[in-house]
């Protein structure tokens, strides 16, 4: 039967015989091989598909290990402040060990499937008048206070939970890839890798270390260009992060491994994002499509030699955000009368909406 | 590396050497075993978890196979008529072989979730002024006349490929379950598994054979009935089909396996809907709920054995349809002020909402 992660990888992970078995099946997410991409680039690409994870994204690694930590030490609630894929991923870890949910979230700033997830699975949802960065101090204060386990990125088991994702990728290609590409929005997630290759690194699993590259949203690039961003701007609201928790660890990670931190704007974004739709099959969140973006950049300035292995990391599904699909590629059907030969004109003179 | 079910069950299917290794790692979806809802209905409950495939429902593994095919027998072009999932698993495939897809949807009558797959993965969407029905009509004429290859449910490759789902839950039990719950719209899943399990049982690998049970929704029961429904009617968008294409192989798999077809309520869907979300952390259409709601409906009037082994099949991703999701649950998150003190009572005294 599938396992989990905690059953998968419990000799890496912080568990004891009193840590609830919990899973959902997350992890064990497909690497899938980029055909035509690899082809244009003159690269051997993988795409590691985190959106196949429970709720749909890769916070799921590390939630479980969080839940199955919080019920552990025996507590009765969890809180988190989010916007999006945290709250949906505590909500359904939460609901499955039985334990309260708690989401406090920014008024106004919820897209419509990420909280349907979060209503679902049973969740208190809390919505105060207020930012994202006021609702997770709020959480972290009653975490503090109260008889509530914190399960933001500030819970330091999400993290671990995360680096499994870096075990996989290992296992899939029998060595580390030469570039390990990444969106990044809080830091968290290239940190996470990063710990998981050197771990397996030391424990003789792999001989060499991946170079690892992350990339940033041009309008909420605060560590490429040095300073907190007042008001981050981009497409990719998943990565629409001003002042990145992990900052610290994220330029470890890129600096041990001998990678970089880089930006790419909307516009590289958005292609990239149809690109893995159009030609591999993939449909993944807007950020996700920040580390193919940063691959190409880089590719095209001469930054990555013929033939490298890259696997870039695409970190939640495109169902989660179904409007932004929509309008990357602006399109509406083109509208016909019910009408066979109508219909077989408009097939044979290709004259249907095109995609651009 | 994870493989997709062309290449696991290879021996099953009708492939040659010539047939294309196509493959988005659909299939080897997760059982997981519903505690929560084992415990309070006295029986032994697994979820197929088929929402876990790449575009996010079960059509996926048909689709692989008639895509496959059809490029293996030169086709350039395949065209479906669909207002849902079928298509967005035909234009994921598509984009993959490089094949064009071309979908006829019924103009108005196609959700925002649905649409969206289709478009980014570069299908050609012509929209109909027309039902279902008559979309369906055009893309087969179509199809006879013209060098196109029609990948709806008539086509005979996607019953084979979806009738591994019943390979795996032997293989993940060992043994073929007691009962296997299902919904029916078009009645083809149901008659895939039907098939996959006596595959499974003349190849000597499952010693007995299921019954096999399936659930129409209440104002779209033809089967039940015994009658086309002119007009169905039913929240469980993905089985609103009034004239089932595989009626007759639907009542041949009920009948052989001493199952049986009977009929839920929307208010049973949707309870069943919201219990799997809220006490087992799984996220499914509300199409998918029937196969709980069919199995609760007849543990309550004894139709079920204490203890029996039941595999409910999940046909899709709750993602797919977010406005449901928050129309069931009727939920409108609390409006705080944001405060510390404002919150922390919120939470004490579960001032929250419910979701009944």
């Amino acid at each position: 039967m599938k396992q989990g992660i905690i059953s998968r990888y419990a000799s890496f992970l912080p568990v004891t015989e009193d840590t609830p078995d919990l899973s959902l099946n997350e992890g064990s997410t497909p690497l899938i091989r980029a055909k035509t991409l690899s082809r244009s680039m003159g690269i051997n690409l993988y795409l590691k598909v985190e959106g196949f994870n429970p709720t749909g994204s890769f916070k799921d690694r590390g939630m479980v290990l969080a839940i199955a930590k919080a019920a552990e030490m025996g507590s009765q609630a969890v809180i988190c402040a989010s916007t999006g894929n945290t709250s949906a991923s505590a909500a359904a870890y939460a609901a499955r060990m039985g334990l309260r949910c708690i989401v406090v979230i920014p008024d106004h700033y919820v897209a419509l499937g990420k909280l349907s997830q979060a209503v679902m699975y049973g969740a208190d949802v809390l919505a105060v008048e207020g930012n994202f960065d006021q609702a997770l101090e709020i959480v972290r204060e009653l975490a503090e206070r109260e008889d509530l386990t914190l399960v933001n990125s500030l819970n330091p088991f999400r993290i671990e939970g995360q680096k499994t994702a870096a075990f996989e990728v290992c296992e899939e290609l029998g060595e580390a890839p030469d570039i390990l590409s990444i969106p990044v929005g809080n830091a968290g997630n290239i940190s996470a890798y990063w710990k998981g290759f050197s771990e397996f690194h030391q424990s003789g699993r792999i001989r060499r270390l991946p170079k690892m590259w992350g990339f940033e949203a041009e309008g909420a690039a605060a560590i490429v260009q040095g300073e907190k961003i007042q008001k981050p701007e981009t497409v990719a609201t998943a990565i629409r992060i001003g002042n990145p928790a992990s900052w610290k660890s994220a330029v470890a990670a890129a600096g041990e491994s001998q990678g970089l931190i880089d930006s790419v704007t909307d516009e590289e974004i958005l292609q990239a994002y149809r690109d893995l739709a159009r030609y591999e099959g993939v449909f993944c969140e807007p950020a996700s499509a920040a580390s193919l973006a940063g691959v190409k950049k880089l590719k095209e300035a001469g930054g990555l030699s013929e033939g490298s292995t890259v696997v870039c990391v695409l970190t939640g599904n495109g169902l989660k955000d179904p409007t932004t699909a929509m309008e990357a590629v602006s399109v509406k059907p083109r509208r016909l009368p019910c009408d066979q030969s109508a219909v077989w004109k408009a097939i044979r003179d290709k004259e249907v909406v095109h995609h651009e």
